[in-house]
Order: structure tokens, then C-alpha cells, then sequence
């Protein structure tokens, strides 16, 4: 960290603000300019704890020079983490397909959505029994019911179950059902569910929030692996500027920032960025060229008939289309995906 | 709604759209323009649940004409909501101040604070038990402690009590110790906490999300009251935007559009907002001015000392300084706040 | 347009507003809902002019549901345009490469920079010689001096030449010497300079600014092809966001929402995106693979010489090793790259 | 500047490093950290020039401690500069309000809207004559038939007249007919013009970019005031953001944010701002409240005739009332401004 001070401050105040520094057990360098003087921070800013540097006498302001997360950076873990799932690796050379329903409507539909998914290559059933909708008047999800469902579902298919957790109850509950929790866009920074899924060391999904940088993204997977579970896979799905003309702005440059400063595996949500299923194959294939470790996409059996999201859904042929697209596209980038089971 | 039919769609789609919304109750009414046709949909549109009426054949997109939110709307209610918590009136001809420190932290910190709020004139006591911080590293909180010092801090000075709740186990903590409980920015759509309040008859303080519209936060607010609880107070604390000379870009005109939308009281956090104690004098008269029915402020026996963000936080003399000015300026604007006890 | 009545808008509301309407030759079509009646109004929309139906006694508000812009719009022109540059067409199966360095510096360079980029595949020389620079204090160009040295180097290449215009009066210079002329994003509102272009019938690659909305650009636009110039190639270089992690946050998606709406063709500036060249191979490639036609990409035969935008450009070998990758992923992709000279 | 090492650089990175800077007549200052080597440049960095230090070996990047922008910055020049416009005085004392139509339409019109601002107290006429439109279909303006207008209705009333220049020839043009000029968010970085502006004396109303940030546009302010032209008045009118409830979002943080940083007075936009004139009330107020020195507000003899935005503008009745409020509210704040004539 570097203290840059006014340019009126005097000699006393720099000293004030270095003897402050030094008792903690960390070394000071000054620097003083034509202008103003600044102070380097020399050691473990975390020493510092939470001491308002910023209100001393002379202080204009602190410049953090290094990132506040630490499990989650390359500094810690240099190369690449994989993250395995009962045997399926998220991370490595073959891409990570997750598809299904936005939410599980009925055994019939899960069941029908399970085997499209998997008949096209997909090793993940996604479908949320807990949904967070804007509305309180709009579908919330079939709750316990739907994580039975699911667990069916991958007793017909074998495929792993990921489905989104949104209270600590649901945490408990869901423990039971799936394979992979999801932490959704809006509790990013719900940082007792972060805290909670930290205790399990169950893989967990882990969504950005639509107004979160990657730093704070970073810093809340932090929150997770603090607590122990480094099963961590995080996920774009889109950030909230002032375009409309789709859901959200998928930030497809998260993936090589987040490959630049993290060693945690990145997949990309091109459904909820979009919002509308016409553009889904364009931005799925513009995710796995970026470098993305795959994809999480919204398939229902009967688009027409969601209770929830349908315009984003794609139809299982449209998703058969696209996984056959995925697998030409993966050897030119040197990964692997095989379509069809 | 309106929905609007594709330039190419043809007479057959029209019928079958209209088909199923008559078939669920709802009227029509078809009109065909020279490029396109739109149909009207006549009726409570909640009628039409979640089908996907936007992948129909012919269907281009659908327009909603009127707000989703219903409680929380001048529809419902069109003369301004007066949240009352223990005799003090939100929303009336009164300004009502709540101030404190961030972060509860000691005994005497909160006391010192209490003293020193009360006798500039503030009716409520705030302070955070439960803390939530972009990283896991940053001081967390008092949890259940904090509270408790908050209630002797009610006891000697006979301030009502605000604080923040972030899950379902802090809203039953907290019942005991707070007089109105708060939600943060980062939980506006943790729809389980939500409901969980809207279970309880006490009064909330609703801040909105760093990238919530208000269309989403009125339908949020509807969470809350459509458990039961009508006794919301809304408040806007900054929105993330590209700027970043302030922590957040305080929505000025968030006051008069929800005083437009809706008859639930509004204050405004310019803490929060500002993130710098040199602009909270300036953003608290606009508030008041914008037609605002109070303020949030942070303020801390001594600033300097501060556990958490303490760059933001006013000293007691400040704060002093700023009543003074509020007593003032709510004259010229029809509405009254005594400095001083 | 559909205007939609207040609840409590009286009968002779709506008959003031239809009399207008029919008044300028159009038609109207009224439909009463349950809460609030709406008014479609049937016929070319710019009858109306600029008149303020949503000032009138019992209007609520206005609702758009056909898009304004025309000449740009996909129900002028169905079929995509190729817009041809002396023989390179933009558009159709082949991609087109634009690469050069941010700023023309100096003989030397704008020739070592054309053989590079040449050498790889690219089809057009970029070289900015007239530079919008946020600071006075930073290099502005070479202006006129610089396009004599791209013309130069066109002759030593035959690359096709794009620039910058940023003026009319650069606009009748640049005239002589370049291919194609650019506007940049800071320009995508200046609409003098926009008609000035629109009069030309030279080619331009129309940069999209960043806090315009795809419907605001394709706008802009039409005043470019409302002056007779349809010769128009969009270019996405990224919108302002929140996040700091890239320069711009590149819109990916603007690629499929733009073939969606409008029959111009599309490319992507990989460069001013990220603005930072560790990220430019994983964007290029995703711009790529989302439908893009083509790409201009910074590149300097030195870049730690460079006077401008140093962090964002390629060194040569980078951009060669990118266009191989294109090469080999525009194949798997329906359309044509070729590496090499 | 500070330039941040990368954690693996070598001592023969840092004396590279350095080598350059000093032989640019810069001091530095190497502090080794416990992770990381930092490296203090002493001196004016513009002699920096754009050497891209951050492409050297070992640099992980550099970080700006200083502004970048000179004469409108407080370092400069610490007391407030005051800008007469033929004796009125923008940044004393005195409120300055700025009102009339969008765009001049008739000599009935202006004149119309010149005595009836005058009549509450306005000591400028606004009303524009080349207006920049999103779509070319709609309304362009009088051109220098409306500023003869203008100047018409100055001789009437006595008001000083600001009006928008778009062009290095509207400036010509303008220059013999208005007090000051106006330049309007659009062209915020349209650096042809404000060099053009800044070689006349005129004062000019410098309105902020729609995405502008605060620092960018006192950067661009100093294309003006590098030129020679002092007489810069800054216009806060909105930014974009994610939120519609309003045409763009109010950045009242703005007002003091400048006051902190620069010199130059700042006055506030709220017709543009808000887009409803249900909201400007409200919003003027704020602005006055938050410290600005002054308003534009657009009013029309008859909103419901007006050829464009006439949704912001305010009748005169409405102006007359607004007058009213903040003749009042100047007086709690130490400002003055006298309602009526």
C-alpha cells in the first residue's frame, strides 16, 4: 500500500504516519516528491486491520497496490485449479457442460430435460428448485420436491446434479440431493451462505453478481475458501450496464481477467446474459474461444411451456445443435468436448 | 400488455395468441397497424402467470404497459404511507435522522455515540452488529453483543434502535434488541430474508441495491409486505455507476420518482453514497431539499478510531454542524426538525 | 406507438389525442383495458414529428414498439451488406483483419508496421493520424504528415489504408489519401461530422461509442446513409461500465444483436476493449466465434516505443500467431482467414 | 507515479527502469516491500511524455497519484474563480439561472419565453439553434436564423444569451450573436471544438459527458483553458447509468466533488437530467442545496407545442414557482437570488 500525502502536509504528519505503521511490525519507505511525499507500506497490509489511515492529519489518500484477496490469487496457487466433481474435472483439458431447465416444473419435464442433455453431451443437470425471482408473484420454485426430482434424475441418467442454494436452510437440504451447489448472481455477497457452503467441502458453482467486479468476485469466493472449501468454480453470467437490448452485458473478458489473476476454472452462463434463446449459440461459442472451461446453459424440453425465463431456454435440438458446434470449435482451442453420448 | 406481433406474422398467429389469453379470462384487442399488428391484453395481467407468450409464432416481443408491483404502488394507495416506530412518525411533516457509527464496537464507543447523536437533535440510534465486508480479512461485526449494547444505549438516552439483519437466525436475534431492523444494499433481493421480515410486524428500513432499479426495488419491497408487514421505509444509499470519485453516485432523483411511484417514505444514506466525509454536509442538504423524509448518517465519537469505514463517518461536532443546517433548511421547505434536545 | 392513458384519463382524453393523431393522416385504434385504456396509433410514426402527445390531458406515457431508425434497420434491407473497399469486401464469407499501430509516428515505423501486418494476413493498414487523447498534454498526431506516410505505405503494401476522422476539415483531407475512413467513439454522436461523411460515398468504419446503446448507434448511423453514403461497417470497442479490470467491457453480444436488427456488417476492436495485449488473443478469438466479420487489432513493431496506447498493442509476432489461430478457427466457422501473404 | 514491480522482477528491472526515468531529469525512489519492489517517480511526469513504462520487464503496472490535469485544478489555483458574463457573475455570491426552450422556434416563441424568464428572475436566455438530435428525422434546429432570434430577444429584455455550438463554424457563427457558448454533452471530448473555443475569450458553459467521469472532464476542460480561455463554467446534467426511471441519473455528487477538486464554477442541468419536468422542482432544489452556483432549466412559453423534449420543459408558470423556492432556500444557504424583476 502507498500513503500519498497533501501537498501542504508537513514533516510531523509523515512522521505521525510512519511511527503508526512501524509499531505494527511493518516497515515504512518515504518517498518525497517535487509536488508531495508518499509512503510505501512495507509488509503484510492486513496488519493493519482496519486503522483509518485516510483521516490522519496531512494523509490525502491510500493507494492499494495489491490485491485484498489471497486463497482465491496466483500469487497463492500460480497454476490452474481443477475442480473435481465425482470424477468429472472442471478445469482441465475437456470442457464442462451443465444444461437443463431454468426451474424443475414436474418429474416428467426433469426427467425428459435429463435425457437430452446427456444424449448431446452434456455431464451436468442444471435446474433450480429454489428460485429468486424479481416478482413474489412469479413461480418460486419447487423447493425439496425439485431437488428429489433432480436426484431421479440422475439415477435414469448418471449425469451430476448442480442446482442453486439460497439460505442456509437450503444448504442443509440441498446437501442431500446434489453434487455441486450454485450460489446465484444475487447472494454474491450474501456472505452467510458464503460462510455456510465454506463448511461443506461440496464443489460449489459460483455465480458473479450483475453489479460485482471481478476483484469483489474474487474477494467473496475468499469467504468461501477462508472456511476451508476450495471446490470453487466461478461463473459469468452477465453485469448490468445501461444496454437493453439483451438481459445483461455478458463481460466476456472476465474469462482471460479472471485466468490472469486467479487460479480457480471459469465457465460462462450465456443464458442469463442474453435473455433471449436467438443469441445463446453465438455468445456459447464466443465463451469457449475466450477460454472458458465451459458453459452452463438453459434447456427445456417444451421451451413454450417454462414456467420460468422460457424466452432464454433453447429447445433440446437447438442445445444438440450447439453442443455439435462446441465440439469442432474445442480441438482448434486445443480442449475436448464429445458430442453425443 | 401489449404484445407486438412480428412484421411477418400472420393472421393465424394473431388467432392463437389471442386464443389462450381470452381462454385464461383476459380480453383483446387486436390492431393492425400498416408494418405490424399489436394485441392488447385486457385484464390483471398476473392472470397470465408465467406462459411464455413471447415464443409464440408471430410473436416479436411483449410490452408491459403498467408497473408489476402492486402493494408498494399508488394504485394501490395514492396518499403518502406514515411508518410509525414507537411514536416517532416517518414520513410525516417531520425529518427523522438516524445516525451512528458503522460498526458497534465497544460500550463505550456506542454510548459516546448515542450521547452525542441525541443531543443534535437525531430520533434513532444506528450501529452494525452484523457486518457484511467485501473481504472475509475486514472486522465482522459484534453479532448478538452489539445488540445488546445498543439496547443500553436506548436505555440511557431513549433513542429508538435501527440495525442491519443479514439472515433468518439475525432477524430472530435481532427482534429482541432493535426497534426497526435494516436491510443492507447487498441482501435487497435476498428474497428469503425478505419474507422472513414481511413474517414479522416490525418496522424495516429497506436500502436499496447497488444495481437495483426502482421498478426492482418497489417489487422487492413487495416481498415484505406482501407477508403482511406494511410498515417499509425505502431508502436510496447510491447506485454503482462508471464514476469513481464517490463510492457510489448517490440517485438524487430517486426521492421525487419514488414519491411519484409510490406512498412508502424514503430517506436518503449519503454515507454510503459519498464514502467521504467532506461531501456528506452537501449530499444531506440535497436530500432534504429533493423532498427526502429523512436521513442515515454515520457518526463516530472519534473518526480516526474507527473499526470500519471510517473515512465516511462524521465526528459529533460535524454532525452537530449538520443538524443546525437541517433545522433550517426544513423550514423553507414545510417541514421541521428540532436541533438540539 | 402505442400511447397509453392514465387510469384516471377521461373519455374526452382520448378523443383529444385520437383527433390529433387522425388529424396528420394516421389511425388509431383505442382499447380499453381493465385499469387504463391505450391508444395504438396505426402508420408511419414520423407523421407525428415532434409532437408532445405525452404532454396532453389523461396521457400517461408513450410506448415505442417499432424501432426508429430505418435506412440501417433489417426491414429496409432484409439480406446482410457487403460493403466493398477496392476489392476486399467486408461482409461476406472472408474475415477482414484491419491492423496497424494507435498513432502514425514516423516513416520507419508506419512501413515496418504495413510489412508486418501485411505479412500475417491483414487486409487493411490502420495508423491514426489525427488522435482524440483524454489529456493536451499527450501526443495528438501527425495529421496530414501521417496520412501522406499511410499513403506511403500503401503503395509499398497495397494494403487499403483506414484513419481516423475526427473533423470536417479532416474529413476533406483525409479524402486523398485513405481508403476508409474511421469515426471514433468519442465522435459517434457528432453529427455535423456524421452528414459530412454520409455526403462522401467512401466507406467508414463507424466505431460504436461507449455510453451509446445499439439503438442509439444504429441512429447514428442513419444520418451517416440518410446523406446517400450506405457504405457503412459497424465496429464494437467496448461500452463504460463499473468494472476496471479492462479498459471497456468489450459488448460480445452487441455482434448477435446487431446481425438480429440491421444487414450492415460488423467487426470488433479487440485492442481498445481490453486495452491491455495479454487479453487481445482470447477476445479476438471470441469476437470470432460470435459472428463477427472481421477485426481491427493494434499492432506496433515496437510497442514499447509506441507514443500512445502502448499497453494495448501486439508486437508482430503476437499478431501473427493470432492470425493463425484465426485462420484455422474461421474454417470450423463457415468462413475464410488466410495467414500468411 | 508510482510504478508497482512484479512480484518476480529482478534488480536488473528495477535499475532499467530507473535508468529511464532519470535520464528524463525525474527522481526516483525504490522501495523493496515484503512481495513486491515499488518504484516512486519525483518531478513533473509529464516529461514522461507516453514512454509506455509499463511494457518494460518486470513492470506490473503503474499507478497514478496525481491528477492529470493542471489549470482547472485546485493545485493551480486554490480560491474559486469567478466567470462574468457583461457583468453577471457566475460563482459569487449569486445564483445564476439560466432558463428558455429547448430549441428556438419562432421569434414568438423566444421573445414569449425571454419575458416570461426574465419576469422570475433568469439573468441568461437559454434556446437552441443547432441541435444535436439521436435520430436525423427529428427537429435540427433554427441554425443562425435562431441565434438573430436569440439576439433579438436579448435586445428586448436584456438577458444575456447561451446557446450550443456544434462545430468549429457554429462557433464562427455563434460568436457574433451570443454571451457565451455552450458546449453540450456530446461533445464533451470533441477536442477539434474545444480548442477552437479555448482560442476565443468567450466564456463557455461546459456541459459533462453522459460518461464522462469527473477526471476526464477536467481533463477535456483544459483543452479550453490550455488555449488561453479561462472563462470555463462546468454544467453537471447527468449521467448515464443502468436506472430509466429518469432520461439520465443526476450525479448531484458532482457539486461538491468539483468545489474539492477544482476552481471553476459548476452549475447543474436538471431539464436533461430528469427528462420529466415533473421531477425538476425537486432536482433544483438539490442542486441548489448541494452548493451549485447556478441552474439551466429549460422552459417553454407552452411545453405542449414545443418540437423538442418537450417533455423536461417547464411552463412559465412553473419557472415562476421554482424562482419562488429558490429565492427562499438561497438565503439558508448564504447564497442570494432575487425572484421577480
Amino acid at each position: 500500500m502507498v500513503i500519498v500525502m497533501k501537498t501542504d502536509s508537513k514533516e510531523s504528519d509523515i512522521q505521525e504516519v510512519s511511527k503508526i505503521i512501524t509499531s505494527l511490525g511493518l516497515g515504512v519507505h518515504i518517498s518525497k516528491g517535487s509536488e508531495r511525499s508518499i509512503i510505501g507500506v512495507i509488509g503484510d497490509k492486513r496488519k493493519l486491520g482496519d486503522i483509518p489511515l485516510e483521516l490522519m492529519p496531512g494523509v490525502e489518500k491510500l493507494v492499494h497496490i495489491a490485491e485484498s484477496y489471497k486463497l482465491s490469487g496466483k500469487t497463492f496457487k500460480p497454476e490452474p485449479s481443477i475442480v473435481d466433481v465425482n470424477g468429472i474435472k472442471i478445469g482441465g483439458k475437456e470442457l464442462v457442460v451443465m444444461a437443463g431447465p431454468c426451474a424443475v416444473e414436474s418429474q416428467e419435464q426433469i426427467l425428459e430435460a435429463a435425457h437430452a442433455v446427456k444424449k448431446s453431451g452434456a455431464q451436468f443437470l442444471r435446474g433450480g428448485a429454489y428460485k429468486p425471482r424479481t416478482s413474489p408473484y412469479a413461480f418460486q420454485g419447487l423447493e425439496e420436491e425439485g431437488l428429489k426430482l433432480l436426484a431421479e434424475a440422475k439415477k435414469a441418467t448418471g449425469l451430476q446434479i448442480v442446482s442453486e442454494v439460497t439460505s442456509e436452510k437450503s444448504v442443509e437440504i440441498a446437501d442431500k440431493y446434489v453434487d455441486m451447489f450454485q450460489v446465484g448472481a444475487r447472494n454474491v455477497q450474501n456472505f452467510q451462505l458464503l460462510r455456510e457452503i465454506g463448511r461443506s467441502k461440496k464443489p460449489v458453482l459460483f455465480k458473479r453478481g450483475s453489479a460485482t467486479t471481478i476483484d469483489e468476485w474474487l474477494n467473496a469466493a475468499e469467504y468461501i475458501m477462508n472456511e476451508g472449501n476450495y471446490n470453487v468454480v466461478l461463473c459469468e453470467r452477465g453485469i448490468r450496464t445501461f444496454e437493453t437490448a439483451t438481459r445483461n452485458t455478458l463481460d466476456i473478458s472476465a474469462v482471460p481477467v479472471v485466468k490472469h489473476l486467479s487460479h480457480l476454472p471459469i465457465i460462462v452462463d450465456p443464458s442469463h446474459a442474453a435473455g433471449k434463446s436467438i443469441y445463446i449459440n453465438s455468445l456459447s461459442k464466443a465463451a469457449i474461444a475466450s477460454g472458458a472451461d465451459g458453459l452452463i446453459v438453459e434447456v427445456h424440453p417444451n421451451p413454450k411451456c417454462a414456467l420460468s425465463d422460457a424466452a432464454q431456454q433453447l429447445s433440446p435440438d437447438e442445445f444438440g445443435s450447439l453442443c455439435k458446434d462446441l465440439s469442432e470449435i474445442s480441438k482448434i482451442l486445443g480442449r475436448e468436448f464429445k458430442y453425443g453420448t
